[in-house]
């Protein structure tokens, strides 16, 4: 298969749907001006697709869940809005362009998180049910995605994140970090794909383990960038991490090093489907993916 | 019936649940500090009461819905929290403390406004149902709570206030800042008492009514107890519209005029629920409570 393809199909029907959003007209104007400005950002839609893709590979029609899938865009778009803010990492430069509180303020910044996390849940208890879309399964989706982005998941990541800053190097703290600031939606995203199919819990626990491992690998892969990539592609600054101090695998580790213990969690991703037969192959590809990408 | 016995037996109750939620520690610990150091700081819990008292008045059992008035409070407080930023209103005072970011830094307390406002959805998709509380009734809770809450409810309206500081005052102005800021979530509360004890459309409507009344006669007694209340029995700096030029409704008409205004909003109030029954006593007495209180 074209992984190319089919991401850059999937990430066209995931914008054209939070596109579609602004259809209704927010007062005041500005509010809406500020949440499309990062949400219609152009970002690669990473956690919407693997939503799709976890769908799929359990036998379910990824459009039936574009709302459920595009509701995990909302909340990781307000996650960069709120974290490059002053107060918190004072980034300028976001997907290419200046950060949403160089555009709007850092008070509108702020209203604009709040409101694209409130609208995330909003789209999850407002979306269409199906025969096997049930309000129970809405429900438990809607669980796992606060649970992974609230107070026991991303919040407590970049929370502990902060704390580090400037703080002694302890791997416990980094692995921490790592599994709540980005590995705990990545992993909701390809979990709720297979709620939302009606997944048996053995397939769950696949598509868990597989999300575990391809959240790492992109951390680590995202940290290797930090330092290697390049600003105009990345579309935002380099050597952050160093400039801020923070911990990071190949700051702890070196890049040759990190890139392997990379490419091993990707091997154990892709183990982890084994059961799963050619319909995961998007799952498989994304893994891949993850670690041969430039920004 | 005694209001006052009412109110402090549902705020014990409502209370001790906000305090259960923090038997599960956190990670990290500062970040579950910031949190309840807001969120058990001791407030009126109106919005919570209002939902409780609402299910009562349509023959609902208070204490199977305390979760789902617990999640109200979640909301309001991380919206205090982030309405008091130096970004934003830059208060120092609030229910007679320190504002949040005054004690955990900017950062901490824009992280503890998320992790409110994620846990409470958390809450929402994660309370028990009962044979009257279906998934169904569960989901339409959630997006009553959203809409309240986000781009199209309170948010919408903390933007709008925001841009008229400073700016010409302007009627259409305030009210749209006074039915969305405040006065969406006090109707969703009362509403989704309702929904969840299974009120009629007719009953709901009147729910409806009563809500959007005294949501309004609480702003104005709000913006009169700024002009002539005390910062000591109010918890928070008086005055502070006025040094900030916000347009309040007796900077507009005057305090008299107001005054008129808010117990005629009361009166509509009482009158929306003249169909229930002596259930809806509470509902009657908070009504009036509203424009007697002094904090």
């Amino acid at each position: 298969m074209d992984i190319r393809n089919y991401l850059s199909e999937k990430r066209e029907r995931i914008d054209s749907f939070l596109a579609s959003y602004f259809d209704v007209p927010l007062a005041p104007a500005v509010l809406g001006d500020a949440m499309s400005y990062s949400l219609l950002a152009g970002g690669k839609r990473l956690r919407p697709i693997l939503a799709l893709a976890s769908h799929e590979a359990c036998g379910g029609d990824a459009e039936s869940i574009v709302p459920y899938a595009a509701s995990l865009e909302f909340i990781h778009t307000y996650s960069l809005i709120h974290d490059d803010l002053p107060a918190m990492d004072n980034d300028d430069l976001r997907r290419g362009r200046p950060t949403n509180h160089k555009v709007f303020g850092d008070a509108m910044a702020i209203l604009a998180g709040d409101a694209l996390l409130t609208e995330a849940f909003y789209l999850l208890s407002n979306s269409h049910r199906s025969a096997r879309i049930t309000p129970s399964v809405r429900l438990k989706v809607a669980r796992e995605i606060a649970m992974a982005s609230g107070a026991h998941g991303m919040v407590g990541g970049q929370a502990e994140d902060l704390l580090s800053e400037n703080a002694p190097q302890d791997i416990d703290s980094l692995s921490f970090i790592h599994t709540h600031k980005t590995g705990a939606l990545i992993t909701a995203s390809v979990r709720i794909g297979g709620l939302l199919a009606g997944a048996r819990k053995k397939e769950l626990r696949s598509l868990t383990h597989y999300g575990e491992k391809i959240g790492l690998a992109f951390q680590i892969i995202d940290d290797i960038l930090d330092i290697q990539g390049d600003t105009k592609e990345l579309g935002k600054q380099t050597g952050s991490d160093e400039r801020k101090k923070k911990m990071t695998y190949p700051g702890l580790y070196g890049i040759e090093t990190s890139s392997r213990k990379a490419q091993g969690l990707v091997d154990d991703a892709l183990f982890a489907l084994r059961a799963f037969g050619d319909e995961a192959d998007p799952l498989r590809e994304i893994a891949r993916y993850i670690i041969r990408r430039r920004n």
